[in-house]
């Protein structure tokens, strides 16, 4: 496979589903999870938009929205050199160098490296956990991945506010618990929040993710979508989730 | 029919399914509708407890969490002397003058009225339009129950946290439009909330309710529960809805 003279040590080859595309993955340290390709699924990008993803890990969300959308340039920005790493040689391998640019960077400075109102699209699966609950994972890739060590929610809906043009378009997928402070972060960075869907693993089940589309600098009236829910009664992915994310 | 001398021209009187109690109602002015059966239904009143329904109506959700809980006292609020007058006729037919107390009054002296920390729960089904959105409707009572005329959702959100005990519960129905507003006004008055509950007409329609709980003065963990649906795809009411509601 001539993908493999891209790989490193540990690492391993996953196929997306989506224009070929396959994805450089380090099992049980760097992987997407299903939220990564729920944001993506959720957001919309027209034909020649700028997108930015802030805290991109190995680049996942890039490489779904170039597969899926007619985009112009997608950019990544993250804090962690070895999967920031990953993501380029993912670009390279898929030969998508002149259309997804990766920057090893703090997301908190995207602002200063990228220029205020310079893009169409951001979007974020940032670590949901504040550092004042649970214990953070002993591997440190995974903790500040997943706790909020190198930023907080505040940081990213701070610098998506700054970082997106007027009427730009700001896509989140986060905790719901958390939605209270969600919405007030938005409120205070001017993005108005239009689309909320809640996330289900079974339709009876609570919600363990929430998808949130804001608009920024414009008042919108918001919409709660209709509930998605991951599988069914049996076990079974849903019809959705097969047909509109190829699980 | 014994109720029926209890009954003003134009009144009605319906079976509410629950210990055989019935209301007052009048065709086209004064009904209650679903939303006020589901925040009855969602909400928790514990044996001994004092309850507040703040912009009562014709008392349908005293009635109903009378009928359904081993609260103590109900107490509604009413602006509108000819509801608050057809609810106090229907506490009366019901024979339930020692447990229900209709209050003719303007909410947002409840404080005034009742005392600061008086509750052990709060309730309301408010008016959800804001005066700068919509047409009144032509009919007085209409536009009162419907427009913020006489109420905004913040007098109703503030009034709750004064009115509720430390540790007390608000339980309020609204649209999900309101969300930002509805979760930023709760944080002001320090109500946190707890339970969140979209309710969709349909399974692949948007949500057009949301029910929410909140307590006074606690950090809670917000969890956003299994969503509710009206209707199964059929046009049938859902199971759900027939067995815990009795429709």
């Amino acid at each position: 496979m001539s993908g493999q003279r891209f790989l490193r040590n540990g690492e391993r080859l996953d196929d997306l589903m989506r224009n070929g595309y396959r994805i450089i993955q380090r099992p049980g340290t760097f992987c997407f999870g299903i939220d990564a390709v729920l944001l993506s699924g959720f957001a919309v990008v027209k034909e020649g938009e700028r997108v930015l993803d802030l805290g991109t890990g190995t680049g996942i969300v890039p490489l779904l929205l170039r597969a899926k959308t007619r985009g112009k340039q997608f950019y990544g920005i993250e804090i962690q050199k070895e999967s920031a790493d990953m993501a380029r040689r993912s670009v390279a391998l898929n030969g998508l160098q002149e259309d997804i640019f990766i920057v090893t960077g703090d997301l908190r400075q995207a602002d200063r490296l990228f220029g205020r109102a310079s893009f169409d699209v951001l979007t974020s699966n940032p670590p949901y956990i504040p550092v004042s609950e649970g214990l953070p994972n002993p591997n440190p890739a995974l903790a500040i991945a997943r706790h909020e060590i190198c930023c907080t929610l505040e940081d990213v809906i701070g610098q998506a506010s700054v970082l997106l043009r007027e009427k730009g378009r700001f896509y989140l997928v986060h905790r719901p618990a958390r939605l209270p402070l969600i919405l007030d972060a938005l409120g205070r960075g001017h993005l108005d929040p239009k689309r909320l869907r809640m996330v289900h693993s079974f339709p009876d089940k609570e919600a363990n993710l929430v998808l949130i589309e804001a608009i920024k600098g414009v008042r919108s009236r918001l919409t709660v979508m209709k509930p998605l829910f991951i599988f069914e009664e049996q076990g079974r992915y849903s019809r959705e989730i097969i047909e509109e994310y190829g699980f």
